[in-house]
């Protein structure tokens, strides 16, 4: 593998004897596989891109930290997940006060991780948003051939100028869009309601041809049936699906620790359901949770935990079509 | 206008260039508008009249920090609400130990405001709930030709008795019921549910006729047609429709700022779809937003802002048929 | 009654003339009772035999200080509470290290109970689930002859291994089973979900033909339902049914008082519905609210608030039957 | 005695076998003392007349409570208070929205007190700061013909004026001395410091002779030598001295739960020497203690304990010149 | 060494290469040692046996994650800790519910420790204050010809009946007493004051001849120049001197983290002065840190931080009376 | 002017009639100066350059915010501050994500202010410390033939190696020294103490003959005259001062909002009087205060009230010697 900045991280993971019944007895660092493993942990601990003050820096180390608590048999599914193999690959080297470096180096990561394990999902834990852009053009440098399109699960557009801001956690999905990596109408946004987005955001959106679901819509046909239209018709127009989740499409009751969320979001449940659905579809081939700040959560983690969870209904909903095969 | 005790609030309207994007460059002082605005809005910063200790004066004020967070645009509507015209007359001077003068501002200046713009909405942001009172009875005296009834959301019934406690915040439907300001058929109040009006309360809302729907019954059938039929009735028996939101009709999972939320109340979504309704209904003139206190809201200040959200719905649902005019 | 180590509680019980409104005023001492009342209530403060740090001894006292917030009347059902006599035996008397000897107390508190007011339904506030395995078999030293059931409410099995962990808060039903005090196929379990129990634990269950319903499953049957259905199949393989509610069954967004609740859990509504519907089963003999923290909880204390409510429901559900009589 | 509006209070005195070892065991309710006590204990528990939201109502309750975890024998002094007879009268009972009857009732209670036990201390526990004003008033009632000297530990002087504010807390001192009740030449006030006084109030104190120690004075002198000289100087000027314990005087970082407490203040251990001399003063006749607030204090009550403390000092003081005679 | 029930960690510990520079490169696993190291730590988490809720159990776990932001070199001394060796020999393996058979590993591991390594100190991590007394014993048992001295910096005597409590965290130093590990008159505390201790459990330190200096004393003759002489004194009268710093011997409001802390106690710096004289010592030859529970702390670890510069005030004073040598 | 990026702030100056008696009626915007002021304020809200996840970017606007509470006359000192004429310049405009963008414009912003106005005193409310390097070399290119002198009073040197970190928050002095803005003999430290600087960084600064003085050694030779001696003794070697106040010099129980404050700090108190003597001082030319994270901060905003006090102090002495010319 070329040089791509992965570094082991402040581990929790444990070896135990016989079958893991654990999170950290199952996940592995990726050097521990022969061959590739079916799924690909990696952390981009970066928020000082952001354009508030945030700590989603903080949430790769986290996540792990939190997934001690976590079983790996989901009883709603009746299913064990460790016939899924998963590598945690670590957390890619950022730099104190370079942005632009930290993030080259989080896209040459997932480029050096998308070609030298082609079989392998790749799954990104923010991170500010910006993260996502260079992500999908690590994606797009691994397989410059392909198609990308991008379901995105957000309370926001995210197109603001990065002209204006640099590449800052507002601006992912124009980036992509005027930096010709993604088209717009390869790009569906789910999630959007209320006053979150300013009207020329909405505009440029329109202009470019995002797909736009609001919450009320898909609420009104089905959350779960909305995600699969949209992977379905998305599957149609492009050759692999990146799936971006920012946590601000949470309700903010349900997601104190991500500092953007608002009343009248997604619920848990809501979003539990859309990632299993999303992890049984098999044009997906790479996901990001971006945009928790763990330095905001409550007392009892609730946000984290909410994080792991959700992460874990994605394997899930893989090991059913995996486990179908 | 009349003397009418209304003072310029710790400001955060902000001139914009164009078109404004955001809340806090689309409201405007009151005193900006040549002719009457569509809206106006107005503080009555006073929660000393509370049975318990209340920080909710200190609401208006944080209900207009929070409104540079919203922007102009709802996208589940597909609408601008800049063509609504909202002036803000600033907040009700209050008195610090005079309660009584207080309230009877809280009157002098509702009054003047119903009656120099008797084509505007009058939006009040409390302060406690003794403030209704006070409002009703200002535009009982700016028309009193006409009958008023009031559309109450709130988990009680706020009918103790003014005899014992004065005119505190658990009184104001028994001070306009018991002063002939307002007949208690003419009083609908749901959202009523659980353990939290003792028995003599319950007796006295039967027989003043107060027509109680528990939120049990509005959820099966359906909060917004409860909302629609309730508006329907009693805009066939009075005049002119108030409407009084006490923010503790809010479940406590999603109010935290709201001392007396209780468990089992209307979720958020719930709130924000009854808010669009009742800003569609043309017979609904004057509106209220009482007892959050920002002091217990989350450090994230759910509250507050769920509270700014439930206004911009009234202000959606108004725009939605003054639009279709 | 025999030496039982109940002792006054820090007494939140007044007086009142005439007709009781609030809680406080209409839950008596049992030793004020000339005859049986209809319900006990006891406490069982004891959580450091929980795994993890547990404040869970101290929720009886709140309990208690927090239904003076809560009228004694219900207005989704209009029925007054007052009806039913419930009287309060106090908190069994804990020993500050001797575990075991505590345990034995709850024990023969629940079993002089049960042997002498054979005709009043009782109620344990715990303490952690521990306490859940004395009370049982305090009851099945009182009734010795008679099967007893289990339906639980939990987001865990709670039958981890007894031999390695001593009697702790995990371990509970699987103390029974091993124990002989209850039959697997006897114990019914309602709230099951996501990553919460390791697979040798549910090995267990299905080895010991413990009724595994998944809050999924639940919630497509429809939860009262759900209820109904397995209180009236369990009613018919055992004598007398005894619930026990791991508060831990509840969503950790509406239940931060409660360190082990998860994402994903059972809604506030959710449960108040269930403990409606279990109070109107004539075969529930006895109940127990179990593993809320209260030093965790938030400022507002919407966890006890809302274990006061849940214990209210379970009250108004045995008052509709009553009342029927 | 007559009519003085003192109520029972939320009760956490208990009896004991033997000799008292803690507080709530040797303080009683007053009317269980055939002859009068030595010192007489009562809460004034109004803040509603506080210019900025205020829970300082809530403190005499809270007092009560936390004085459980105190001993009644002090180490630092070996000395056993309970040879001390403390009668509590309760509290008295405030009005929810008059404010001036609120204040008459502490007046007249003072007085009761005051003229029917001659021969004990009076303790009163605040409330906010517009509670002492009521309180000199009465003891001035009920000692008409004697001189009332004010020794005051405050960070302001508290003379706002009345005619703006009304009987606020932030105008006590400035109503006594307008009013005639005390002169000001007659009032030493110890803690004044940095930024806290605008120039005006300044101004009017120096006007008046109203004599202001500054901290850094009193560090300088010595805080115990300079409450000795300031009590031997007033007790030359007056009859009896009333002392005024404004906690706002403390340091922000030791009370936290007293919002106007500011950085620079007294620390708990000066706090408790110069109550330590207070107490041991015979021309001491009266003290409050006021403005703490115990709903803004930490999680692990912090300020009320200090409050406890402090009072207990006094006591100490008082038993240490009572046990010499 | 014979079995002692000590078990690795979660690890801090980090290898580096060259000089180590901050505390987790410095302080190694016991068994990478080939000969003694100068100092022993070693935990012991348990905290069920404490009166009061106690979180104190997670004491020797964030004691260490803490440490990683010390360097090992002291400024005040301008001393580099590295030539001092020190050993972390893990915690002690804790039962769930057996609290005997805990307090028994803890005195087999420390008699272990102390048996085998005899010329290192020994410095245990608790745990609440429960754990002295078998640290005591256990050193009892390793050198039992010896006669040991405690000398104890606490608020409280911990003179409570275990006849009553059994070995609770409010015995220890009874237990001790009344076993005939140590007498009385080798027991000095340094650090009362207040209103903390009964009046029976100071009798029951008089006549036991317990050295009681209070805080007020200790501060007029210097708190360094009281504990000289107080070493002093005991290096006469013992074999070896035994330190137990409970942590509530700090100001309550230096230590928020330990819910037992008190206004008017030690401040941080007399604490740190205290230890640096204290670890000078060379009779000193075990010490223990007891009774902080980090679930209490601050969001920024205030009392954690606390305690790691505690312990390292311990081991520079150590480090210099070694490097005179 | 030339082009220097200042903008204005959220503004909360208020014009007053008369004598102004509070900060925000004092502090007046520069630019409504005919001539210059005795002191220029600016703000430099960047903390994207720190090691760790930092806010105090929002420091100026909270600083601003809370001077309302704050009267212009100074008690302790008998002084009117509003001889003192203090402009606001407002705050450094920062880029979203070019981070060395934002320092070259408070280095230009410095410059221009320095340069424009060469006899007021410049006061810079950062940010973190990287805001020192940019401000030092703006002075230093308005002044390019004049030696700078640093007195810095920190709990760290800040001399870790920006090769390493870039600009970092922890690398200022190191910035100044390496870039030879500042020579290491006319640095002097005050307030090192006890483990928070690595052995290779103090090796660096005695290799550059940084002046350390230790919080011990200040202690006792006394705070005031340790601060006399340092600014006499730069004074003669340098033509300014520079003093930067890096908040985490202040102890962690009085900075909760200063993630690197720690235990052992200096005391408030000893801040205030330090400041006062700097202020006095009329080789003190520039002055920053660094490093506060108001959202950090407790609910009752102890450390902002704590660095308005401070800087107050500043003012106060400056205006002592003012007065006396």
């Amino acid at each position: 593998m070329k040089k791509n900045w992965l570094q082991k991280p402040e581990w929790s993971w444990n070896q135990t004897e016989g079958q893991p019944t654990y999170v950290h007895h199952w996940v592995q660092p990726l050097d521990k596989f022969a061959e590739s493993p079916d799924l690909i942990l990696y952390g981009a601990p970066i928020s000082r891109s952001s354009i508030s003050v945030s700590g989603a820096s903080l949430y790769p180390t986290e996540f792990r930290k939190m997934w001690k608590g976590y079983a790996t048999y989901n009883l709603d599914e009746d299913i064990d997940l460790t016939s899924i193999r998963v590598g945690d690959a670590g957390d890619v080297a950022m730099h104190t006060t370079d942005i632009l470096l930290s993030h080259r180096r989080i896209q040459e990561s997932t480029q050096a991780l998308a070609a030298d394990y082609p079989n392998a999902l790749t799954c990104m834990i923010g991170g500010d948003h910006s993260t996502t852009a260079c992500a999908v053009r690590g994606v797009k440098d691994a397989h410059p051939e392909e198609t990308i399109g991008i379901l995105q699960l957000d309370t926001h557009l995210d197109v603001r100028d990065p002209a204006e801001l640099g590449p800052a956690n507002g601006t992912p999905i124009r980036q992509l869009i005027d930096g010709n990596a993604v088209k717009g109408e390869n790009v569906i946004n789910i999630g959007l309601h209320g006053y979150f987005n300013a009207k020329p955001l909405v505009d440029y959106a329109k202009e470019h041809k995002i797909q736009m679901v609001t919450l009320k819509q898909a609420r009104k046909d089905g959350v779960v049936k909305t995600i699969q239209d949209a992977l379905e018709r998305l599957a149609k127009q492009v050759d692999r699906i990146y799936v971006t989740v920012d946590m601000d499409v949470l309700d903010i009751s349900v997601a104190p620790g991500v500092p953007a969320s608002t009343p009248g979001g997604l619920t848990a449940i809501e979003l539990f359901d859309a990632l299993l659905e999303i992890g049984k579809n098999t044009a997906v081939r790479h996901i990001d949770f971006v945009c928790l700040d763990p330095s905001k959560d409550t007392n009892v983690a609730e946000t984290v935990k909410t994080g792991v969870y959700a992460w874990l209904q994605f394997v899930t909903g893989f090991a059913c079509h995996s486990n179908q095969k």
